[in-house]
């Protein structure tokens, strides 16, 4: 496995942020790779979505950290991706528009959701740290 | 489920930190919830744990998010918890052993990989939030 096949293949992973405050949260999230960006809808009715905290933070401190990573209880078979960046909040336009038709082809689950008017989430990769546990103490600094 | 199955069950959950000057970070990491405490141990050498962001953030600003949570492709049994509030790193000390003890029992891999002389992170649940999507709507402006 590659580092590319964590993040192209994933199904769900966890976008860290930081309210202007410095409070940390973190949620799991639908994602969309395409190098060097990293795209993941609001699925939320429109009307609510700048109350969610994942939003406001991103709005406030414009940073993101997202990590899809392999879990086993075989610890030899551990594996993440971290991506780390600048992020917005995309409200519309063709970037938006494009990301929600990428994201509703890799999850079928949101033809019962449609992805019409919603926001999405925009992390610009500009530091990808791979970590596998069968290769693992070089990167240790790192994580 | 209940909330608490989540977090006394689950085997992974993802922690996020942030940085002094602001940058957020999050890793997945194995834990141990003894209400109303979060643990992880640093499986790294502790020659070398400070250099770990994770602790590097801690110490810095004090505070962490953790999440754990059920992946469904059936996103009708999706489920999370979220943990926050004030985070130490423990180096020594009675509750550190515990922990680290603690963490022993619920994950026998440690067997291999002894915990004896690990820091801890520790996180004081000062806020719990529980989300599921059969039971949605309620809790959106918490995410």
């Amino acid at each position: 496995m590659t580092d590319d096949d964590l993040l192209a293949t994933g199904r769900v992973g966890h976008l860290a942020t930081t309210s202007a405050d410095g409070r940390p949260h973190v949620i799991p999230v639908c994602f969309a790779w395409v190098p060097p960006v990293l795209y993941s809808a609001i699925d939320a009715k429109p009307k609510r979505t700048t109350l969610l905290r994942r939003v406001r933070n991103i709005i406030e401190t414009g940073r993101a950290a997202f990590v899809v990573d392999r879990w086993s209880e075989d610890w030899s078979q551990l594996a993440y991706v971290l991506v780390e960046g600048p992020a917005e909040v995309l409200e519309d336009g063709q970037e938006r528009d494009e990301a929600l038709i990428i994201l509703t082809a890799k999850y079928p689950q949101y033809d019962d959701l449609p992805l019409i008017d919603n926001l999405v989430v925009k992390v610009a990769a500009e530091r990808v740290v791979a970590w596998r546990a069968d290769q693992a103490v070089a990167a240790d600094d790192a994580q």
